[in-house]
């Protein structure tokens, strides 16, 4: 056979499993915005026989086979495919090195943590999750040794997240980061230019919530023809195929906050995945470069232009049409300064953008601490109080409101936290290359004219899908290496102008 | 291997199709009912796709195996297992018979048809269509061959939609049905105790249409917590699994008619699937019986209950709310008789329920004198108006409302349309035996209490799905072979009572 028939069949599969991949992320989508109660339990299986089946189409011997002969012959195959060809070799090492029995196990195992995890956060008892928490750690370990790893046994969780990220490069990252917003988040606690924030908490009606979310996705260029927006208890983007990515939100009536800078921040989730390069399309490649560099869009909607002063300037009496008794009162500089109150808090997904970097070190070097294996199971809690104590000034009452607050661990997503802090880095390294080339961003912003804005992230972002890593786009939009010094000056600025 | 392992292996590949199908079972439904455009190619891949799975699952040499080895000792397999078996054979045979390749282009033919006969239709041009209805009809008859055939050819076709009825039956039955129904229509069509029909084309806001829709299903007993109420195009009613049994609709302001009835029609679909065996769930059998058996469940609901004269001195008041205005001069007794106006028209999807059974007999005898030959392709424009002519008294202006009006033989569907009117015979034979059970049946209704009704069919039709034949429901139902007089004396009285 010619490599071309190889080829042929390799991309045949990839698109076969992005099909089934159709299927499921529709059955996900369905069962989160209202597919009845019923039909819950089958949901379920019909959603686990086809991620079984993607499983097998990914590992199977023949696919070792086609991706063996095609790696062989690199040189012969065109770009896109040889980067499709190095990600599902990835997949297929990280899915095929551990014995299949072990991996039933550690599923098995996790499907039940996450139930106990449940209870044990509204028990707020970390006692009943700590043996499951031992397992599943003990489990990662294994497969960590089955992986293997170069320097830090956890760089190899990392790069499953943000392939080429270390704990080397995360340390002098976040170390330059903490020392620059601790000072920061002190001096703020101590000065009296409060915002007032009374308002965020009057009721706002549901319905028009709904139409001022519908109305932002139009103006920040979300395209209605390629998705739609749906409601959900947790909001999440979801890309059932090319040419449709879908956003939902979830309404709270007495703060609008979350539903609208929620659908903001999902917006340019979607924004990102319905510029994706279309030649990618059903490839393996057709999807964000990595969790952080997905995040990075989408905080950069979220707080770049969502929580820009200019953005307030143009959209304030829009808002306040939608709810007019509410905002009577309010002008757009207080509002402006009411959604961009800081103040350190013990919940991480309630964090505001100056104190969330601080949550995340706190998760990040837990885990480094875990699989280097210099902490137990036992020293968690005290552990995580300790840190939130040092980088916060507070301490957490409960485990509730402490260390069993996220779900991640209880699904082994361990690697995963820093992700969301290099989506700020990211984000703020962007931006700052972005004036280069739109110095009038704020007027953009404040004439409601996204579009350079978007075909900017578009270019030098979107369109590259996977076919870069995370790293290398940095590098080749940016014309510089992953650099905090940009995040740190914008939040130096920001809430310097703030609360200073 | 035993006995019990083949079955174990056949029973999981019916549950591994029946949730393949679910997949697709949702995509259909989001493509229905609001996917974004530019996700429709895609999807149909999608689709296209897993139905391809299917179909190799239904007919690979290995279910050959089983089928045959189950067949051979049928004696030692639970009843369930045996009709599961049966059905799966049936499957295997229609699929099988035909060779790949020949099946293939009349996939692509059909596919091609479809849009050829929109065009033709748009332009009321039967000759445009003609060379692809052709060889349509050629191809079926080749299918006809490889499948074999009893009596008439036709009788292969027929058994695809409805099992156990033939020619011969359906000849009898149309027959007698057509000598009650033409001189009814003559007689309406002579009186002069017309209804006042011109208030139901009066503006009702989509808004009120919908609640009241939502209300008449849950008042009829459609559990929403199995199933939701969408809006769409064209209505329907999707199955996704057992415990999901989705029904659409779709709203015209200026007549609510297609809305209210459309509605109670599928509820009757919906809740015959709400109510199968769940111990049928993930076979072949958790589905209705056949065609015509589902369609008598959704007539059942549609004529029996929602246009009953009890049903509106029920809810009358209850619609007049909705569209006050629109209603305000209208009495109970003027709604009832508005709804049920019968006159002989030109569409079929348009028919009212006395004069439908026509439209049916003219396609079911055109279709039979296709199959036997006695007609070619070019006749068929003239034999379709001469029948309309002779049977309504009408004829069409054009082939756009004449022989191009349904979409059915595009897609080689012939054989299906007689179901529609078997779906009627049921209904009527069902209701005179649930008379018997139920003499309080009008009051029941005018009472809004819909349970007995609903448990009476549950328990004689839907508990049953697959397991039953549609004849052998009827007969144990009922107590008698399929009688179209008990249609006819139905036709008879309420026709004559509201005309004559």
């Amino acid at each position: 056979m010619s490599i071309n028939t190889y080829e042929k069949e390799f991309l045949e599969t990839l698109k076969k499993i992005s099909r089934y991949e159709q299927a499921i992320n529709v059955m996900y989508w369905d069962m989160r915005t209202g597919a009845p109660r019923k039909g819950e339990e089958s949901r379920a299986e019909a959603i686990g026989q086809l991620s079984a089946d993607v499983f097998q189409m990914r590992t199977s011997p023949r696919m070792k086979e086609l991706l063996d002969t095609l790696a062989g012959q690199k040189q012969d195959l065109p770009f896109d495919t040889q980067k499709a060809v190095e990600e599902a070799k990835k997949e297929y090492d990280l899915n095929s090195k551990i014995p299949e029995e072990e991996f039933k196990e550690y599923t098995t195992l996790t499907s039940k943590a996450e139930s106990v995890w449940e209870k044990a956060k509204k028990a707020s008892d970390f006692s009943l999750f700590a043996p499951y928490l031992e397992k599943i750690i003990d489990f990662k370990k294994r497969f960590i040794s089955y992986w293997g790893y170069e320097g830090h046994p956890y760089n190899t969780l990392l790069d499953q997240y943000e392939p080429g990220v270390t704990v080397e490069k995360l340390d002098a990252l976040f170390s330059e980061l903490r020392e620059a917003i601790v000072p920061l988040v002190q001096k703020i606690a101590a000065s009296d230019k409060k915002p007032d924030t009374g308002f965020v908490h009057d009721h706002f009606p549901k319905e028009r919530q709904r139409d001022v979310c519908h109305f932002f996705l139009q103006e920040l260029g979300y395209d209605f023809e390629a998705g739609r927006l749906d409601e959900t208890v947790h909001p999440f983007q979801v890309t059932i195929s090319q040419g449709d990515a879908r956003v939902t939100t979830a309404y709270n009536e007495n703060d609008f906050r979350s539903a609208v800078f929620g659908t903001i921040h999902e917006c340019g989730h979607a924004i990102y995945e319905q510029n994706i390069d279309e030649a990618l399309g059903g490839t393996n490649l057709s999807d964000g470069a990595s969790m952080g560099i997905h995040e990075s869009q989408s905080l950069f909607y979220e707080n770049f232009i969502g929580r820009h002063q200019s953005f307030w300037t143009r959209y304030f009496d829009k808002i306040k049409e939608a709810s007019p008794d509410q905002f009577a009162g309010v002008t757009a500089e207080g509002f402006y300064r009411a959604v961009n109150e800081s103040k350190p808090s013990l919940i991480r997904i309630e964090a505001d953008e100056l104190t969330y970097p601080l949550h995340i070190m706190i998760r990040y070097e837990i885990e480094k601490a875990i699989f280097s294996g210099e902490v137990s199971v036992g020293d968690l809690p005290k552990l995580w109080n300790d840190k939130y104590e040092a980088y916060l000034g507070i301490t957490p009452p409960d485990d509730a409101k402490g260390i069993l607050q996220d779900v991640h661990w209880s699904g082994g997503d361990f690697g995963y936290f820093p992700s969301y802090a290099l989506g700020y880095m990211y984000a703020a390294q962007l931006k700052s290359s972005m004036l280069k080339d739109l110095p009038e961003f704020d007027r953009l912003i404040e004439n409601g004219d996204f579009q350079p804005i978007r075909k900017w992230l578009t270019e030098h972002v979107h369109i590259h899908g996977k076919r870069k890593k995370p790293l290398e786009i940095i590098k080749s939009a940016t014309g510089e290496e992953l650099n905090v010094r940009h995040l740190i000056r914008y939040l130096e600025e920001k809430y310097t102008t703030l609360y200073l």
